[in-house]
């Protein structure tokens, strides 16, 4: 049973947009989600990109605040907002949204993302609002904590005393995207029908949930695991080979491919963990796709790590409350 | 002073068709190159393809033999040729070479491709015929050597006893087209107007020679080999961090690109060779394409391998010879 409506969150990304309606606790009173990411956006129209997915909302609470994360806040989006230096807490998020000087062409508080500066920069829009939420749903992560946000750009982020310290990107989905699109790699797959590889989401990525595409995605990520030598420019070239040899079928040369990709970023990934095992990982995204990193993260003896949904929705709810947006209380 | 025309060769790939005529002496009178590769050739009239490319030779000669090598012999070209198994040499190909029956539907005796059997199989149609030509053009090279072919594909042979025992692909080209094109990392570049890279051929990664896209290139072959581990996945997505943080111009990104991934394949191949310390390396391919290799090999402490030109007339003449085609003799 909802409460009453209380903050219009936005994860608006690359790709897509998902809108949430919540309820005085943060509880999920509604969504919508639409292709209408900020590269689908015409003419820079963000306004009108949002009454279309919101107008209804708006109707029935004109006064209800709202607040975004995401790439909406990147040089291609409505506005760009400074991204905060790692090391980066809940703190440093919501002071950089209370600086924000909303105007009338752009009336939305953004969260600012993440930079880490250095010899292997990186950044981040929309992940950091994820982890607050992560954090704020599954508090015996502790402050301490390896996130792992698998997606078009994965993200593996170190947590200390709570902090953004590191974070390393891993272009998993966008190379199984674009190798399955349009390099000699998808060709196998499409001769055999096998369809065409989802165009903007990872979750293409594992189309086919059957035994024989769970056994090639799982030779592709032993493959990757028991040869660290020999590099991902090769290995890929193995999801053809392997099929012109008889040893792959065609139809799942893309499935043994998303296992070399996903099993590459666990490789490097849990390289770079302390001695600790594995301990204290977790998986922030949806559970459809979590699920086959939970998989390969069992292949290198990774044991069932937590998956946490939702975080999107609850970072914006945490964030907002924290900045006082609308008068919400820190306390939901 | 060439001689009387005595062979018309064919290296025919996926995306172009190069056609040399040949004198008695397998010295190269005149060269046709044009886009009609398997790919681009209509409803599979491969004949009339052909026509198009050398109907004037044709007419000025009208019994001179023809003999072709590459992507023709596959199962997307004219006749889908078997591949003959390694260990290979010289005599195998011929041997194959003998045994096809023309038709005419395809009238044309083509190179069979090599075939590496195995956990790692591989492939290649063409190559076969560029190494049987390098060691006809450098003998000083031995019998055991590793050949590295820059390309969409890439390959390091092994050579032992003259016979190819071992090869690896490495998709280093086909990476480079692709993601300039396709993803995110292309962005930056053609937002700062250096223009798309080429559709269709790997020397479309150096399409700049300057200075400032010389550094980039290099910038991008020491970040791989100074962080052995990190993995490719992850250095890709530097090309984009690099630039949002300001040190990388934008359009030089894909040079740092391309540098990332030919650090990469000479990682990789530099590490599976024998503790020679790269002694008995060669590249074979064009001149443009094989200095940037050489460029980056030096930063790998390995000095001025040769590059071995035009190595593809010169297998075709040496294997048409071997296999008696029109009367040639294998001494020319």
């Amino acid at each position: 049973m909802s409460g009453p409506a209380r903050l219009i969150a936005l994860d608006w990304g690359t790709t897509s947009l998902r809108a949430y309606l919540l309820d005085d606790q943060g509880d999920v009173i509604d969504v919508v989600s639409n292709p209408s990411g900020i590269m689908a956006v015409q003419d820079g129209d963000f306004a009108r990109a949002l009454d279309t997915a919101i107008g209804a909302w708006r109707s029935r609470h004109p006064d209800l605040p709202i607040v975004a994360a995401g790439m909406i806040g990147s040089a291609q989006g409505w506005r760009d907002i400074p991204y905060v230096d790692c090391p980066a807490a809940l703190d440093d998020l919501v002071a950089a949204m209370k600086r924000q000087s909303l105007t009338a062409d752009c009336p939305l508080p953004i969260v600012p993302g993440v930079a880490l500066r250095g010899a292997f920069p990186n950044v981040m829009r929309g992940e950091e609002t994820q982890i607050v939420g992560a954090l704020e749903l599954r508090p015996q992560l502790g402050a301490d904590c390896v996130l792992v946000l698998p997606g078009t750009h994965s993200k593996w982020v170190t947590m200390r005393g709570g902090r953004i310290v590191d974070f390393t990107t891993y272009m998993t989905g966008e190379l199984f995207g674009v190798l399955g699109r349009h390099s000699i790699l998808g060709r196998p797959a499409r001769d055999a029908g096998a369809g065409e590889p989802d165009a903007t989401v990872f979750q293409g990525v594992f189309r086919v949930a059957s035994q024989v595409a769970a056994a090639a995605f799982e030779q592709g990520v032993l493959t990757i695991r028991d040869n660290p030598s020999r590099g991902l420019s090769s290995m890929l070239f193995l999801a053809r080979a392997l099929v012109l040899s008889g040893q792959l079928p065609a139809a799942f040369s893309l499935d043994f491919l998303s296992g070399l990709l996903v099993g590459e970023e666990l490789r490097c990934g849990l390289a770079e963990l302390p001695a600790s095992g594995g301990a204290g990982i977790a998986l922030i995204g949806e559970t459809a796709l979590c699920a086959h990193y939970v998989r390969a993260l069992g292949l290198f003896g990774i044991a069932k790590p937590p998956i946490i949904e939702g975080a999107a929705a609850a970072g914006l709810w945490r964030i907002a409350a924290a900045a006082g947006i609308g008068s919400l209380s820190p306390t939901g």
